[in-house]
This record gives C-alpha cells, structure tokens and sequence, in this order.
C-alpha cells in the first residue's frame, strides 16, 4: 500500500501572509510538521493579541504526527507551540538555540514538563516515521538557523526555511552551500524557499557590516549616552553592540523583558561573548557618565509597551534621556509599523536626543535572501517542483517568475493557499483539494472565541459608538411603564449633546407606541422596528452609523 | 502705533505632523492666511473622517482678516476652506487651478454663492492691509503652485509652500527661481520652508522621468489592457498618461469621481491637453479590445472605497480584471497607508493581472524636495531668520539642521509648534506665548462633536466591546424587581458562551444583593459597585476588559 501513497505538502499558515508559518508534510500513516509560527494581528483584528493557525487537521490525524521540527526560533515560527501542544503531544526537533528560546516559553504556559525536546546539531538527519530529515546550517537574523533537506519515499524536499546568504556572518558560520549543493545534485523533488525579499534586487549586505556604522557613530558620539534599541532575537546585532561598547569603554544596561530574556539565554547557551563585568544593572546606570554608558533596549517597532516607547514618552521608571543621548534605532519598520516608529522618533527628537534611525545611515541589513540569492539557491537545488513560500501573494508570484527564468518548468511551479494540499510522487504534482484552515485569534485568555461577529461588532463600536435604548413594557397591558432611557458611548459626548439624546427618546417613543398600537406581541418584532427607526432618523441628523441597542423589560 | 507693532507668525497646523497647514501673519491690525488645509484622520481617531485646525484665534480676530491666500490645491492645504469658510468670510487669493478645485469643493458645502475668490497669475502682487504678496511660480505635484514673498512692515516673509526644484516639468513651467533668487539678494527677514524630504539626498526626480517608464511599459505590454492609479489631482502625471496613450493608439476611460473632477477641471482651464476623440466613457470599454484601452483611476493609496480597489476585490461594476490587464500604481504609499496599498496588489495579482508597483519600476517621483534642493532655496533666499515647515518634527529638526550648515544663525532658528506666536521686527525674533489652537474632528455631519471622552470610548470599545447590564429595582422597597440581564456585543460570540454569561448575571445578582442590603440609596452607587465588581470578575476570566454599562431602571 506506501508504494501507492502520494506525498501531500499542505500549509497551515504562511502562505499569502505573513506569519503564522506552519506546513504539513504527509505520507500514508506518517506526518511531520515543520514550524508552528503565530501571526500579528493585522488592522482590522480590533483588540486580538495574536493569530494562530487552526489545527483541526492535526488533531483530526493526531496518530499520524510524527514529530515537529523547527528551523529557527523567531515568533512566526515557533510563537504558536503553546497552542499546538496544549492539543497535540510530539517530539520537537531544533538547535540548540532553538529550543533554547522555546523552553521559557512553554514554562509560561505551564507546558514545560509535557514537552520532549530534542536538540539537534548541523549535519545531524532525524528519522521520523518514512520521513528523514537533515538539518542544514543556514544564515538569517538569528542564531542556529537550519535549512532542511526531507527525505520522503517519492524524493527529496529541500525546503529552505527562513535564510540569507552571509560570507562574513558574526560568528563565522556560513550557510553549508556545499552541502546545499550536494543534495541539489543528488536530485530534489521539490523545494520551498523563502519569499520575502523576491522584490530587493542584488544582495543581503552582511550582518557584519552593520559594525562599521556602529563603529562610526560610537566614535562620533563619544559624549554621548548611547541607546540602542533592536530586535531582542537578534544576537548578533547585539554582539556588535556589545563588542563596539567593550572597543569604547563603556558598559551595557539591557532594557526590556524580552531582550533580558534572549540575552540570558543566548550567554547560557554560549551564543553570546560578553566581557566579564561590562554588563551593569539598570538600577547602576546612574553611577555612570554618559559616555560610560550603552544601553541596549527593545522597541524598534515603536510598539506601545516598548522600553524605547515608554522611554520616548518619558515614562520609563528607570532612564530618563535628553541631550546627552544619542539613540540608534537598528532596525526597519515591518510594513504598519512605519507610523508607530516615526512617532517615537519625534518624541526622541523633541527631547532633545540625537536619533539615528533607517533612513539616515546603515545601521540594520535584512535577514531575508534578496533575489540574487535566491537564484543562487534556485540554481544550486535545481528542484523539479517549485513552491514559493513565506510570503504575501505579490512575493509568491514574483518568486515563481524567479524559478522560471531559472529552469523550473512553468507547470511544476506552484503557488500555494494556507490549507491546499500539494500532492506528488516521484513524476506527476498537483494541488488536490484542501483541509480545514485558517486563523484562530487569541484575546487574552480566549483562543477562537473572538470570530467574524465579535470583529465586525468591534468595527462597528470603534467607527460610531452605540446607543443604548432601554425601556420596561407591561406584557400584560401592552403599555410603557418606563423610558425609553438613553445611553451611549462613544457616539457624541452625552452632555453636550443633550438634545439630540432628547430627540432620540422622543423618536423612540413614537416608534414604540406605534408598535405598541397595533398590538404587536412579540418583543423582537419591537426591538427591529425601534432599530430600525433610530438607525434611520440617527444617520439623518449626523450621517453616522453607532450600532443601536434596544432593551426591553418586563414586568 | 503701527510703528511699534511687530509682526506675528502664528501656525495654526502643519507644524510637528503632516496636514492642516494654515499660518496666520498678523501686523497690527492686519491679518492674513496662508492655506487653509485638512489633515486625515491618524489610527487613533477612531471613526473620525478628517481633521481640521482649530480656528478660534481667527474667529477671535475676525475684524483683522484681510483675505486669505492659497499656495496649492491639495486637501492639506485647501481641505478646511469650507468649514473655515462657515465662520469667517474673507477674500481668496491663488492661481486659476488653484481656484478651480476650491470651486466644487465650497458647492459640495453649498458655499459656492458666499466666497469671493480672487484669480490671480503668477507675478501678481496683492495688497492685504499692511501686506503684500507675491505669487512666484513653482513646481510640485500639481498644476500652478506658488511660492510667496509678503513685505511686511518689518521686512519680508518668503513662504516657499509645497515645492521641488523640477528643471523639466511638464508643461514647461520650471519654478522662477531668477525671482527667488532677485527677492533673495534685496533682502529676506524670514523664511518658511517645505521639510517633507529632508531625510532624502540628492534632488528629487523630475516629473517628466516617468513619461520614459510609462513608455516603456506600454511597449512591453503592448497586447494588454494597461490601467493606471495615480494621484487624482497630479495633472501632469496624468497628462503623460494621455501621451502615452495617444502614441500607442489607445482610449481613455476614467474611472474613480475625484480623478473626473480633476481632468474635468484641468481641461476646462485649459491645464490637460487631451486628444479629441480619445476620451471614452467607462461604458464603452466592452466596444473595445484590451490592447487599445488605457483606463486612468483613483486608488493607488488602496483607499477601501476606491476604483481600483473595488476593481481589485472584483466589486467594480464596469470594470472586470483579469489575465489581460497591467496594472501600474504609479503612486508611492504615504506612511500608514502601505499595508492596504499591498493588499489591493495581493488581490490583483491573485486575478491573475501583471501588477508594476513602486518597488519595482520608476514610475513615481514626488512632488517634494530633496535635501540639495532645500539646500538651493536656502542659498538662494539666505534669509535672517528660518521657520521649517510642512513636516514630522524629526523633518522639523533636520531641516533646522541643514539651514545651519547653510550659514543660518542657530539663535534665528525656530522649530516651532501648532499655536506658537513668533514675534519678531527687524532686529529681533522670538517665541511669545500661543493662541488656541488644536484639532477638531469632523465625523459624518458632526464638526467637533467627537472629542478625547469619545475617542476613548471608541478605542475601549474597539479593543474588548461591551457589556451591558440592566436591572429593574424598585425605589420604594429597594428590591431587584427583574433581572439584571446581560447583553454584550464586540465581547464574546453570546451564544457560544452562555456559561459565562450566566455566570456575569451570577455575580452582577451579588453585587445588587450587597448593595441593597446596605439600604444604599444612591443608583449611582450601586452603578459603580456593579461595575467594578464585574470588571475585576471578568478580568479574571478573560483576560480582556470590555466597557461596563450598568443600566438601573426604576419602578
């Protein structure tokens, strides 16, 4: 019967979007899954904390899972582990690194004791039912990064996770090109390669070039207090900080929960060299002058909780800046983000500090491939099926015109939906069907009780508040024993818009008795017709919509 | 007395943020406005349609105002005129163009019989009380822009408005910069300044660039339907469009209403040169083949309502897109606006058309200067004393920067904010206290109706909706005579969690229940009670912390 079965490559998540990657690899009784990513809520997810991919399909074929294997440890790739686990129990495979930034994050949910992690290295190969897969040493804006090469009873998959080509990496591990191009000429069924960058003509400057920015500023500003703000995962951003402040003296303050966290991980794990004694205390700060000082803090993205934030908005309990500072913002806005990041940058200018961010000097490169880097990748894998992966739509069909020019037949190439099913043997490929799929938005303790209603009410709530109407009824007598009462939130300011608020009692009224007239028995027939007369007679005097509620009591 | 009076520059927008530019020259008895424009709604004003400045001051002033003078035609600049108009009547200065889409605009606000606008051409001087101003032509992303020079008793005010240095614009016009240059050399005592690409090196792009992208990509696409969104009053983008078209022997349908206006006006004075016979109407696409069809669009923002978004979401009702169809944006996304620019590229690559954005080909230029160019003006002018304006304060605070290198005198540099007065003779210039100023929103009908309380609300009830709780009590025996009873919306799906609701009706019951038997008296005690009570209940269930509305009706 397995010579009869068909490889299905099925996405969970990541594909069309950003985030929430997951993608199902199946063979007659065997499954394995590759990352467990969340996704940020995007605009118009009003008051949702985070996405997660539905899993109805996992745990439908729960006996089937094999194991789970992670390429890297960054939120749209692992973010989503606590949810899965909580359904599902299976062996996670990852780097050191890895899991070393998944455990903190089952301890939170309590999920520490019921997980079986196992530590990989580059170069080992997992077996995991029909499945083996190689993890392959690979660059991008973390630590421990792995390409992985799966080899299934039709082929081989390569599939290439999140990457850069960096020649001169911190750390000094260059992604295994060799290696790379040795299963390439063994033969690749199919890859998936990372979409992100398609658009970005040339390459992905080096992570170490970055220091030479560093450098310069750290020398420019050498009066200066220098603050930092970056992405807490990135390690080696941080080890530059870290060496430029060791290079000038001064020593490092960390801020922010998640960049105390990575960087405590990552010294533990020895991914991160830090001179005994360079590292003080928040709370020492201020036994130090400025040009003593580098403070490395989270915040790039303007988020509104964020230490740079709180610091911009002179709201940070323990640093406090001014003239004396010069803030580097070493990152790029994520795309939404651009306004968040520029209003920090105000505030940090109106305080009166030096800001150095994006637009100005060289002081962030991408982690993600640019297009000569990925037809490097196309050209040494040669794959004879094509997916595009990580991506919006315009990345996925930018990056399959990519493969064509570089030899993928047009009719292998596929551009895949979350929940499709590719399926393939060794000589034929096409997408047969779909699986259950989608978004399960958590809103704090809720995972999937927030759905298409609850969001649609919140648009409405947010654009024109509501009016509350209120009113007690005799079901006996079929007559008004009290109100109809008013409240809203939202809509107008109550106390200065007293009349209006009479007009709607008054217009309210009027439909009630009407109603009320024709005997009409049924409250709910009575709550339309006085919502639907509010609506009306509402958007009349001030062309706005709030959404209308009407209560009726009885007694 | 007038003798001794100094001159007040007074911004009542446009300072530290982008939009609602409107400046107050005041001497004496005497006022004049610069621009009377609207800025758009930021994420945090939720349901809010637009923003205009708050002119009290002027409304204060009313005796003052000599007339008003506009330097351009776009809503930030020109986008308040109505609501201001309501209030104040005075004279409108500004070129032909300019007064052609102010003219539609005051008839939508039934204004159009009540203004007295005022034609001028480029070299005029206007006299207004002490002032007088001259009109000096310019360049930027729409038709007949203007510089200003306003003598003043005290010396002159050089206003460069919007502007960029565009050496071969279409139409010919390249801005006087021998005038800037004369009225530099006699003398300037200030000068304001567009900061919006101060952050840019170099000099921005000329309009005409884009004619050779556009040429290239009719060729390429030569067996395409090609359609084209741009901005809706870049005239001369859009005569370039019709170029374009009328070499490849193609017709013109026009679709989105502000861009017919726009053409409409532009051909009626004469500013778009269009070919007789090229122009078709959007109901007479289907007599045509795709590869003699150009179609000229609004949207390219990825505004909801637009043309070419409601062309991308399949909801246009004369336009069908498919495989036959390029479509180019040849539009740059304003900060904030670039993730629904990408979604209307997703959606139209996924209707299989060929799509050519900004980060793929050069088929923009903006309409504002770069730092050389603000570096010329600044050499031209060499004013005594330089005011950045039209920007972000961190554009603020770089252009200040720049006018230093350029040999202004730090001491003579005001960043100001919206409200500030700057004082100042010939000798002397200083920040002097601020008038009223602000924002005032205007949502539907409402001008100023929705203020902080609202917006607060509005935000609470975006992120966690609302529970409402209403209890019929009876004053006399201070009983629950019925209920409470619980609705929510925006919180959780209602049917799909009726434990929980049970259990908020539960613990709403105790509450009353502790009040009343405290004899408490006060509803609006027991109001608060019950809503803190239920707060913390539900806090500690979800998570989440939707508004509380109790309702206490009497019997």
């Amino acid at each position: 019967m397995l010579k009869k079965s068909k490889l299905k490559i099925i996405p969970l998540g990541g594909m069309d979007e950003i985030g929430k990657n997951l993608t199902v690899f199946e063979y007659g009784n065997d499954i394995i899954i590759v990352d467990c990513g969340l996704a940020f809520p995007d605009d118009e997810m009003l008051g949702v904390d985070l996405v997660i991919p539905d899993i109805a399909y996992l745990v439908k074929n729960k006996d089937k899972i094999r194991g789970m294997v992670l390429t890297h440890a960054h939120e749209d790739h692992i973010g989503a582990l606590p949810y899965v686990l909580r359904e599902i129990d299976m062996p996670i495979y990852g780097t050191r690194f890895t899991l070393g930034l998944v455990t903190p994050k089952l301890k939170e949910h309590g999920l520490a004791e019921r997980a079986a992690l196992k530590p990989i290295t580059h170069g080992n190969v997992v077996r995991l039912g029909v499945f083996s897969v190689e993890f392959i040493r690979s660059n991008h804006s973390i630590p421990d990064v792995s390409c992985l090469a799966i080899t299934t009873p039709v082929g081989v998959v390569f599939h290439t996770g999140d990457f850069k080509i960096d020649t001169t990496p911190i750390g000094g591990n260059m992604i295994d090109l060799a290696r790379i191009g040795e299963i390439g000429r063994q033969g690749v069924l199919v890859m998936m390669s990372d979409s992100t960058n398609v658009e970005r003509k040339g390459y992905t400057m080096s992570e170490s070039t970055v220091s030479v920015a560093f450098d310069e500023i750290f020398r420019a500003n050498r009066h200066q207090r220098i603050i930092v703000a970056t992405f807490a995962s990135n390690v080696h951003r941080v080890q530059q900080i870290i060496n430029c402040a060791e290079q000038y003296h001064r020593k490092i303050a960390v801020s922010g929960r998640s960049m105390i966290n990575v960087i405590s991980v990552a010294i533990e794990l020895g991914y991160m060299k830090v001179p005994k004694g360079i590292l003080i205390d928040i709370d020492e700060i201020t036994k130090y002058k400025p040009e003593e000082l580098v403070i490395i803090t989270t915040g790039s993205q303007g988020e509104t909780m964020s230490a740079l934030t709180r610091m911009a908005f002179s709201d940070h309990r323990k640093i406090k800046l001014g003239a004396n500072d010069t803030v580097l913002i070493s990152a790029t806005p994520i795309p939404g983000n651009e306004k968040s990041v520029y209003r920090v940058v105000n505030e940090l200018f109106k305080l009166g500090c030096e800001v150095i961010y994006e637009s100005l000097a060289d002081i962030h490169v991408s982690g993600h491939a640019c297009k000569e880097e990925l037809q490097i990748m196309l050209g040494l894998v040669k794959p004879q099926y094509f997916v595009p992966a990580h991506g919006e739509y315009r990345h996925l069909r930018r990056h399959a015109m990519l493969a064509e020019t570089m030899g993928v037949k047009k009719d292998n190439i596929f551009i895949m939906s979350t929940g499709q099913v590719l399926e393939m043997d060794n000589t034929n490929a096409k997408i047969n069907g779909t699986v259950p799929s989608g978004r399960i938005l958590v809103d704090g303790l809720g995972v999937g009780d927030v759905g298409n209603i609850v969001l649609r009410d919140r648009k409405l709530l947010a654009e024109d508040g509501i009016i509350v109407v209120v009113m007690i009824l005799s079901s006996e007598t079929k007559t008004i024993v009290s109100g109809p009462d008013v409240i809203s939130r939202g809509f107008v300011y109550m106390r200065e818009s007293e009349q209006l608020i009479e007009e709607i009692k008054t217009n309210t009224n009027k439909s009630l008795i009407r109603c009320l007239a024709k005997k009409t028995n049924d409250w709910n027939t009575i709550k339309a017709t006085v919502k639907s007369d509010l609506s009306d007679f509402v958007y009349e005097k001030t062309k706005r919509k709030p959404m209308i509620l009407p209560v009726i009591m009885e007694v």
